[in-house]
């Protein structure tokens, strides 16, 4: 940790890699001897192509994605996805398959719904307030797609393995574990992630679409509400958010150079997790919320023994460098969101504060 | 100018006051002692809660707006709005009247069309291929607003006054030229500008929107398409473009530090053109493209005797450090975008360029 620089455990908004602020910082006022700031630069310049083309290529290199994806960048975070799909894949008389585990697939639904699209919600962990992943998933006949999403920062939980959906391609929402871990890409046909998290700063969302998907979609729609759109002008149909997308790129950068496959970030993302989970199984004091199997990597949720000592956990914490590890408003408790770029020493530093408040307050 | 950086003409991303920047780079790795970038902050932060309430008083004051307005940020730029207005306001046998002033204004009266709204064009200046802007402008009985692009980047012109519309509200795509001269904003029913030219970087879009105007808009839609949704929940029903917002308000205040008002703004934004103007209009080697009373303030175009040398103007300023003067791909000639950010001493090298370019090659 830099003087001055917390460890951060945020949900989203949350940690990016040092190396990447640096860099960003060190070039701002005169971005690759343009003389301008990457803030400046024309979306229409070899500049900014070098940028969007380079992310876009570390993107399809991390995932093993071939030149049967598109890979986009959209405005308007996870939230315009989950009205984008159904608005995008489901025609007249078309259907599709939502399986429910928590605050965003809820949302996902119901954005769907609004726009009077006929799905079914096929499987969901709602009866124990979304604390599992549940395993017995049907599929309807002849549905669109199967939505799923991959994480749930809120509940913490994830699809440790993906449902199976008899060729049903499966759509997901991979806000919170994008480049998490190795994906078995064949079983998908889109895949979106608000970048806030995994990724990079909030206002992009990186979507990736089978093209043979994208070929069966609507396209009497706006021209901003259309994946065709994006896909015909390398997501550069009007400006794009360009600082985002440069971000995500160095990113993705870091992410090779660091791990280099996504198996390798995998195994350093449960590594992290082990450490914190350890100490919650090895406690009296610390409760995990969800259920062993579907624990996420990512966002590790916990309680304590009551709502004062969870207060006073995330206060002392806080005064020891450590921030963002309240649990989402709508669930209370604590949670340690440790994405990709949460170090081995946050993780550690936590890890010790954890076992040290236990013994003053347990 | 600083070492390193060069005289910005871009028409968007486009320059950003240097004072600002530098303030962004200056804390970048520690935004306001919170020991996060701006990029990693929560949302739901105090520290963000001051920094959007900040940009939103900022703009509410340089405008004079007061609580009868909302101001919103929102994504996917001027390009969602255009799908974005008619969608809200435009229900069942509604009507909307449309004034054609170049590409922007075109492609917003296009995606009212592929939604199927009754929308008339009832100005247009393109029999003189947009080169100036309409006077005789009827409205249509009973429209429930009136459609202006208030300054037409590519084409270089902009509506010195603003139609009498007899009540109905202007809805007004203010992208190249907001907060750049003072606004007769009872005239408004919504104003709405992508903030790559004259706010910030590219992926926030500003909208203000009169609350009464609000509240008869249609409700039966997606929630990140519905105006209501951002009003609601100060722009943060989900993950905003964190970075962006911030960014904004230090242009804002800095427009309020160093001007004080968009009167002063104005003035010099006059002062600045006029420099230009006046060695094109004193030349028989340069030639405006747009008709002396529809002249942008923003955008100033104009074309040399051959493309030829147009191309040899481009690529010599360039080398002498000004960047950015290519017309817009769609028209040719040249261009020198400055919005309020560009400085007098860009101005001026510019003007000393383009008499010395005459000099040597007219």
């Amino acid at each position: 940790m830099t003087a001055q620089r917390i460890h951060n455990f945020n949900a989203g908004p949350a940690a990016l890699p040092l190396p990447v602020l640096e860099k960003i910082q060190a070039s701002f006022l005169n971005f690759n001897d343009s003389g301008m700031s990457i803030t400046e630069i024309s979306h229409r310049s070899s500049h900014f192509d070098a940028v969007i083309n380079d992310a876009v290529e570390r993107a399809r290199q991390l995932l093993k994605l071939d030149d049967t994806w598109h890979v986009l960048f959209i405005q308007g975070g996870a939230s315009l996805q989950f009205a984008m799909i159904p608005m995008n894949f489901l025609g007249q008389g078309q259907t599709a398959d939502y399986i429910n585990t928590g605050t965003w697939s809820t949302k996902a639904i119901k954005e769907a719904q609004i726009q009077k699209k006929t799905i079914q919600v096929t499987a969901s962990s709602e009866d124990k307030n979304f604390s599992y992943i549940p395993e017995a998933i049907p599929c309807t006949p002849g549905a669109r797609y199967v939505h799923i999403t991959t994480n749930n920062t809120i509940k913490g939980t994830r699809f440790a393995q993906f449902p199976e959906t008899g060729g049903i391609p499966l759509v997901a929402d991979m806000s919170s574990d994008i480049f998490s871990r190795p994906l078995p890409m064949e079983k998908f046909g889109l895949i979106y992630a608000g970048a806030q998290k995994n990724l990079g700063p909030s206002g992009t969302c990186m979507v990736s679409i089978k093209k043979d998907f994208l070929e069966t979609a609507e396209d009497d729609l706006p021209s901003m509400l259309k994946y065709s759109t994006y896909a015909a002008k390398n997501s550069m149909y009007n400006t794009p958010p360009c600082f985002g997308i440069y971000t995500i790129g160095l990113v993705l950068k870091w992410i090779q150079e660091q791990f280099g496959t996504l198996e390798k970030m995998a195994a350093f993302n449960e590594q992290k997790a082990a450490i914190l989970y350890d100490v919650i199984d090895g406690s009296g004091f610390y409760r995990g919320t969800a259920r062993k199997d579907s624990r996420s990597l990512m966002n590790v949720t916990f309680r304590l023994p009551t709502e004062e000592l969870e207060k006073k956990f995330v206060a002392d914490a806080l005064k020891k460098g450590m921030g963002g590890l309240k649990g989402h408003r709508s669930v209370g408790g604590c949670r340690a969101s440790i994405y990709n770029a949460a170090t081995m020493e946050s993780v550690m530093a936590l890890k010790e504060f954890m076992t040290s408040f236990e013994k003053e307050n347990g």
